[in-house]
């Protein structure tokens, strides 16, 4: 049996605020006592982690004095350098507060605009400080429950005058950092402003900088929507766009869950795991999840080990898989590689034939295209049948 | 009570396929007979609609020879010239034939590729022989249901082949024509490609000639993945890219219903009718829908007239709603307009003020938004209760 | 116009949890101070309210001692008889503690099962002293993320011991009070036991005491599942178990969000107030909702308002509804009053002709049935457009 | 590695409407040849299966006279004979024909209702000649989209009277034979009367012979709703009312998939399997799915195998999983077999020390329930990491 043992050539990455999270909901109490950060990176780091990821207040709490925080900061970075764990990721929390109660960067209120800018500004130092290259931009409350009260289409200029100024921001003090938005489609807002992929790839194109920008795709996120996960994260590849990942386990149509990841619908997460290994996507596999709220402090643990279990499974899967030659030959039966092939490299100077190719269609449409043999095949090295 | 009459100015358009469904669904056989083109033309005109849709095949069956051809296109010409009915979108089948279940633009076989973009070459000359101006693209056969079956990317790669060579083919011809891609999230495949106007946005922004493609979004299809709709439709707006759009109604989660505009979701349906008003939307409002299956030809014009009736009613209620002082004051409780300024007119240069200003988060914290009241407001305009 | 002005024969009721709620959710803080529950109940009162109702610990917070239980208690009397307000209906908080984090009946701990029994029987004393003739046992916990962790028929033998259990304290204690079990799909748990309307309804009738025990289904929950509200409540009082229920609003497939009753698909709002008010149900209208966490203190009473006008609004559009000349021939050419004609008298002592009758279908298919008619009819109600 | 090879004693049953599923859906047309239903029946024989099932029309084509029906039984029986195939289940197609489009059992038109319970006999009398000792009733046509058109306490009367009639029929000739109600929440119609499993199992106890009939889940119905299928199936199996089961796959919030079993979800499948297998279930294992539409005649054959091949192989992991003294002590740590132990074996009579334990709650809340560690060994012996 293959080696699964997680270390930081994986790049596996965690926030501080999943193995953090206490089992809070809006219907109970937490379950767990809050996790001191450090600790947090001694843990991560002795499980083979690679990186930490945070929120500005998962690390400083909202309302602290300047001199706490440097202090705050200092005992954070002594234990970066004594694990060698990373913050490959920085974000800025513009959701939890009450003022963002109507949105941050896309409040109807001017003035908390203003302020959600200034919150990402320092934000942002702090990622810089502690090593950041990512900055990841989940707009969670940039969205309406009554549609009535915003136009659409000015909250989409004000997202963009956001993160138009930030990017400046960043170039202006020279930091060496990219940006990816999270897209989402709703809770905490009944609706949410760039809720898929889709629409965010689309509106970077818009921004004064999209070479700065790309995204930050959520397999829960997607998967609410009831989207292909894989699809979403294929049509970001393509755009040269998967600036980072995250990984969990949903289940369609339900509230955010942010289970374990490999927890549900393991067809999705094996196919998600070959695009990314065989796209050779070298950035994090960050794991924005938490431990089941029934768990006590030591489930945090199983749960962290689970997630990069499965994923080195899949990985192993996925490599087994294109390995066997019954794979092989279902894929030449699918004609799979040769939707590889351009269709018409003459283009519309090939239109005489192209419209004389159509006679042949009933003569095309007896063919078989072998899916059920591959997709069982599939399943097969799934399940270990074959 | 205010005239709800549909006339030619209203721009509202059917499509062949729309009032002449028969009623076939999986599990049942058609409760309807075929309508004939030009009976539909009448009625429609009867009806007081702007324009008639149509796939190649709704009018031109698969197999018709081309002497017949000609004689089925005067005919329904004739039938246009006779009651001044346009046909403003055109768009081809590909879907229905045995040859498209893997896919027409991106069907794993090279040849079944390039004769769907044959047969969209010859559709597109009938769509320019009866002065369509608009083309829409559905790529209902475009994705998997076993998604190890194709690379996502390549599709993608293939998919923007297509469109490039037919954008390319119609400037060739010196057609008047732009195209609008027309997603959807799944069936009748498991997964489809571009499944949401975000993603067809940002795929348009890749193409060779993106300012000749714009997006038809289908509010059943955005509905179909609990998208609003009527945010999706801003984005489009917003990117001056919704060069068509397809009205009817449908719950969320469900197979592909297209009932009557209206007959779902009443408050969704006022926020898309408003803006598309108060935005100058000046393209056809077509009605991409059905009569319900248990409804016999008569129901098909009861069907017909209150897609129509009810679009009228609510654009009626959305002037009603923007003109009541109530909701004017509502609005500016809400602090709507100043979404529309501009947060940091001097971008990055504002930072030391925008940092400041994070300190009065804790006040802003605690004004209310009014939303309560404004969408009780529009509650109360919707049953006339105000 | 009609009066739209709540009084306390509507039977509209509150929960104590829902004015009260403070706008915490997942991902953010409070939003809104804590509401006294006096005060709670003299705004109510204003309002035009029936009732209030509450958990155990809205009013008495866990932890509470007997001493100060007492005042509290005494203190809530006092404004309940000040104001003539009721308790119709009260309920145990079986979620909110961390040790009900697997389940209360539930739970595989044997000993968290007996606390929540309990703790079920102190509050039954509770509501019974406030005068509650219904107590509601929502099992918000009382299921699985990781369903390999509980075997689901051992749950639900312990579900129905301990509702045995309560059943037989009620009658020993003499107390006029009968139980309502609240079913829903999913939230906090990833599947939680007797999920709809339909697995509760079969569940009593295994119980020791069927007839002491109904349904209070609720609007969202429901909803969440896409199930039709108004024919799961039409199912509980076709079984003369509709002993309560819990309005508010909800898009499908989405987390729980108890929005303001009408806020969302007024169509299925109006068929289920036309529905309770032609069965002539007679309890209480409680609505299980709260304000947008974007408002303020005030916005509470607008949401609070909203609920009540909107229900009286859509019963005054049934009764009109139901008494235009249009829908009275809509509804004769659409045969629905047949279905309440038996089908067969005779039953299966009418086999023969039952079997001859089958030849006439290829005849019968050619009939309409108006729903196209009948449904605008309904939409033209609703828009007062007729 | 285990033998996956079927063989009749695992009980694995097909329809002649699963195989001979013949690809159209409603976007497009057949792509695959009907297929003679002896030769289904020698196919299911050579690949394993025990039993073949169907519709009355699935044999006898709508319209075929008296003769021809006999001869086409009389050859149908024979193929059975020379194969050893059973034909364990039969049930009525009540959905196709277009009569049936407001209903069948529960049509507003009297006439179609009593011809609907005509052509169940007739179809009931077919059954009995093949040996069906299962009748499955699907009423996937009883429900409305205009929820307007009837009163849903009618339409429970009306298929409550039916299936009454029905069972008496049964009984008066001395059939061998139970009932069995498949529920489904939508899809061909926009709501479903007994939409789940939970609504039919209630809907049984008010029937004049509650011991004839039980229900028959389907995996892609209760999935659709985004029900937790194995708990659903334990439901009924709890009251003794799992007389069959259909096996498939789908993804939630979705068209009616029907994929081959184990396509999708395969943690679910793995807990319905062990559900099964442990619960002793000896019916029919029924795949009530079809191959891709992308699949030629050999396509599928190869969904045929993989359906059962995947549930032998689950049913092995099954074993395989409850055998690991890991998963051994993980269950005892997080309790699961306590919950089989009654709460409070003297009832209400122990009220006074249910309530003194309330005290315990707060220490109960510290402990953890380990499923974490639980669902990750199940991923593991699902993957064959372990």
């Amino acid at each position: 049996m293959t080696d699964l043992t997680p270390s930081p050539e994986h790049k596996f990455t965690f926030g501080l605020w999943t193995v953090g999270n206490p089992g809070r909901d809006p219907f109970g109490d937490p379950t767990r006592a809050p996790l001191d950060p450090t600790e947090t990176v001694r843990r991560l780091a002795e499980l083979g982690a690679y990186g930490v990821n945070l929120h500005d207040n998962d690390l400083v709490p909202w309302g602290t004095s300047a001199a706490e925080r440097d202090q705050i900061v200092s005992r954070f970075k002594a234990a970066l350098e004594a694990t060698g764990l990373k913050v490959p990721m920085a974000t800025t929390n513009l959701f939890g507060h009450p003022a963002f109660k109507d949105g941050a960067f896309t409040s109807n209120d001017r003035r908390i605009r203003r302020a959600a800018i200034g919150k990402a500004m320092h934000s942002i130092d702090l990622g810089a400080e502690l090593g950041a290259e990512l900055y990841v931009f989940w707009g969670g409350r940039e969205g309406t429950e009554a549609g009535i009260a915003k136009d659409p289409r000015d909250a989409l200029d004000r997202y963009r005058e956001a993160i138009d100024i930030l990017c400046e921001y960043v170039v202006d003090h020279g930091y060496d950092m990219r940006f990816a938005l999270e897209p989402k489609p709703n809770e905490p807002r009944g609706d949410i402003f760039l809720p898929t992929v889709g629409h965010a790839l689309h509106f970077i194109t818009s921004l004064r900088r999209p070479d700065m920008v790309g995204v930050n795709p959520e397999l829960a996120h997607e998967t609410m929507a009831g989207l292909s996960f894989h699809h979403g994260v294929a049509q970001a590849l393509w755009a040269g766009k998967l600036f980072h990942v995250d990984l969990n386990a949903q289940r369609i149509g339900r509230y955010d869950q942010d289970f374990r990841f490999g927890a549900e619908d393991l067809k999705e997460a094996f196919l998600l795991v070959r695009l990314l290994e065989n796209a050779g996507y070298d950035g994090p596999r960050h794991f924005d999840a938490h431990a089941y709220r029934s768990e006590d402090a030591a489930g945090v643990w199983d749960f962290a080990r689970g997630c990069m279990r499965t994923y080195l499974a899949l990985a192993e899967k996925a490599r087994q898989f294109d390995a066997l030659a019954e794979v092989q030959e279902a894929l030449a039966a699918a004609s799979t590689a040769e939707l590889a092939d351009p269709t018409a490299p003459q283009g519309a100077a090939d239109a005489d034939n192209l419209k004389a190719e159509v006679d042949q269609l009933d003569d095309l449409g007896a063919r078989g295209f072998f899916n059920e043999r591959l997709d069982q095949l599939l399943v097969d090295v799934l399940l270990g049948s074959r």
